[in-house]
């Protein structure tokens, strides 16, 4: 009953695919974030469902943590073994094993990146739209429920997951959902498993809906004389029911980042970067009335991107935020907040968001997928300067108890991981919190998946054990 | 412990507003489909969180089942009280608490129907789309997740709620989800209400996404040489991105029934009843683009209605459905089936479902919401008759394998209640089942909420539990 004997017996069934050396459990136990390095004591690579299963089933026995990595791009230390045990390095399982076009639907392995799928996909004039920032893997994006820029059109991976195959913890295989658009058939074991950031199971196999390319499409980027006025754009534009692909907000300092790190020359003024799909003409009468609305608001120097090349590098660029922040103060972190308000809360949130941050001396970019009322402010941090990371941890905290004042949650798509489970007890009611340790403990008895994140312990003085 | 010291204790708290005359109990205990009689021991109107709350508790000490009713309009015997104990009348619990129409969304109480909210909301340009055929009480679709003509566009109750209060099996209230759009903040308990059947918590309260009445919308019915043309054009029409606001089927026999019972004058012949909904230009649009697919597989007649009473006229006609099925042979009950399949199956199935009723001598309306893959059969039962009972049971289970074996569901909308709870072992394996009886008895331990739905018993011969 320990890790050690738990490796023991899963050497003969995974050979040299069960590796110890320092290098890659180095590579598993980093992120992106400003957490610190939390090694496992091995990192498995699978290739079947059986062998996940295998290896859960022994894990259980002698109580051994899993945790399952996809590419290691979560931004809340998602895949960090905290507690040791086996980081369940998905990669190899990494197949499209079944395109539906006819159904606009793909049956996927939790290994293969979105951008690998849309890849596989070019020939068929589908595509999968959720895009995060990074090029995650398909896993781990359902694990933390992510979405990204085009959300505000098609939804979260809540949304875009129509079946998966699942671990279960002692080691049992299940289907959830199906092909289907629609069922009532039972507990939505599905949207359970989504966003439970595998502390419920491991992934095996993901049935993704599709969409088809559409006949036009139109991006454009367009500056405004303060941030506010942006966002009141964009809450004009979404209560008007332009039926926008994307809309994004990129601060001032965020586009210095992109200036800085992909040698552009843009305004160093707040954006939205917007795009339009549909019809050529739907997608002319779109931009004509977004247009209209951000003259409103003083938008001004309109570039449109038509062609795929010009477009591609516009969503490139936005999409390279996280990196385009790190040139901003080289050698330092990121700590990325990610709260998410009702679209009238919006502006509020924002200007005081960026109003704290220059109070607290806190540098950092404010950019958002602001059609959903979500954005992030992208903190600057070096980890070993205990004050700077009391003050932007303050900052973060000041965020979350704003969003949850204006009817919002402290993460709209990172997830909760280590970083932000000292909110949960904020967000939920001790009650809730009871509800989800219930549902944990049914299907997780031993604790074993992806143990100490998620749920605080259950005292009053849980939030103590949060990463930070 | 026993229902009649539950019914004792809850007395003094509710008064008069606990009922146990003949007539209550009845009107309690019947429902619109073929489902035998099952009386509660009481009905109780609660008329506040704290109230239902406060109901649990009791009942939860003493053993009594609860099951929530709202219209009583369910199809599948949902709220009937098998196991007797308290019915629990959430018709007093109908306010609209609060219109956030810059956030297009309001909280209600889940007593409130459909119909009434969209009253409720006429004046802020907004409505709420989903749409099953009864005016059901919105608890009462969250709790079954139901759909209707509009899920091609809006989705499902899995889609429209935000957010729940939810009272537990032991009387503890908790909230879920919030009024932000997304959310990464752990177990997604919204969800795992949503279709939960009352089986895991009581929705006192619920957070529902609006929508802004569109500016342009047109409405058509129109004519197909055969069922199997006028499903063709539906899979073509999805497979080309037009963006259906509704796409039904309806068949020659639910045409005569419209015929009979709303004194109308369709030939009757398969039709599709369509909306678009959009901007002017972009309206016109898609109809043409529509109407050229619809050309394509022997679509005539096309009657359009623009104005809004010739629209409400038709959708009212459509939802009507199920009472125009009893016009066809009076004196019957229905029995809906309600399968889903990928769309690329649906003229298998469709085409299948036809033959097969017609071989075994069944009257039957075929209507669905083939935008989805779903469709109903609206077979005519006499329940005293124990042959055509085991004929048309034979018939849906039927049509429940061949929805499985196209990769589809046993229940796109209507719910397992008691009709379909055959059918979840074959659609679920038993450790998925079993795992959501881990779920069901970690949430409601002693098994009051909703007891003898959904899930059947864990063995093999579970099936035999089910209603027939």
């Amino acid at each position: 009953m320990s890790i050690a004997s738990a490796i023991d017996a899963l050497r003969p069934l995974f050979g040299n695919r069960l590796a110890t050396s320092e290098a890659l459990l180095e590579q598993h136990g980093t992120n992106e974030s400003h957490f610190a390095l939390a090694l496992p004591d091995a990192v498995v690579f699978p290739e079947t469902t059986q062998e996940v299963s295998d290896l859960m089933r022994i894990c259980n026995q002698h109580g051994c943590p899993v945790v399952a990595f996809g590419t290691g791009t979560s931004l809340e230390g998602h895949h960090l073994p905290v507690q040791g045990g086996i980081s369940l390095d998905m990669s190899r399982m990494n197949r499209v094993l079944q395109i539906n076009a006819e159904d606009m639907d793909v049956v996927i392995q939790p290994g293969l990146t979105r951008e690998e799928l849309n890849v596989e996909l070019r020939a068929t004039g589908l595509y999968f739209p959720v895009d995060p920032g990074a090029n995650a893997s398909l896993g781990g994006m359902a694990a933390t429920r992510a979405s990204g820029t085009t959300a505000v059109k098609f939804g979260t991976m809540k949304d875009n997951v129509l079946a998966l195959e699942v671990v279960l913890a002692d080691g049992r295989v299940i289907r959830t959902g199906s092909r289907a658009r629609k069922s009532s058939a039972g507990y939505d074991l599905t949207r359970l498993m989504v966003g439970s950031e595998g502390t419920l199971g491991i992934i095996t196999e993901q049935t993704l809906r599709l969409q088809g390319q559409p006949e036009a499409v139109s991006a454009a980027t367009c500056r405004f004389p303060s941030i506010e006025d942006a966002v009141n754009c964009v809450i004009t534009t979404i209560q008007s029911g332009i039926p926008m692909a994307r809309i994004e907000l990129v601060d001032e300092m965020m586009v210095r980042g992109f200036n800085l790190y992909m040698k552009k020359d843009l305004p160093e003024a707040p954006h939205l970067f917007v795009e339009f799909q549909g019809s050529a003409a739907g997608v002319a009468e779109q931009s004509a009335n977004f247009g209209a609305i951000a003259e409103d608001f003083g938008g001004s120097g309109f570039t449109w991107a038509e062609k795929p090349e010009d477009r591609n590098e516009l969503w490139r660029m936005r999409h390279g935020g996280h990196y385009a922040n790190n040139a901003l103060q080289p050698g330092k972190k990121t700590l990325a907040t990610d709260v998410c308000v009702p679209i009238s809360q919006l502006a509020e949130a924002v200007t005081t968001a960026q109003r704290r941050s220059r109070e607290l001396d806190i540098t950092c970019t404010i950019v958002g997928h602001v059609g959903d009322g979500n954005f992030h402010c992208g903190c600057r941090v070096d980890p070993a300067n205990a004050e700077e990371v009391a003050r932007i941890t303050r900052f973060a905290g000041e965020l979350a108890d704003m969003a949850l004042r204006l009817g919002g949650t402290v993460t709209g798509e990172h997830g909760i991981g280590l970083g932000k489970m000292k909110y949960m007890g904020k967000e939920h009611s001790p009650d809730a919190l009871d509800a989800m340790r219930a549902i944990k403990a049914a299907l997780d008895p031993n604790n074993i998946l992806n143990p100490g994140k998620i749920l605080p312990p259950p005292h009053p003085d849980g939030d103590a054990n949060a990463a930070q």
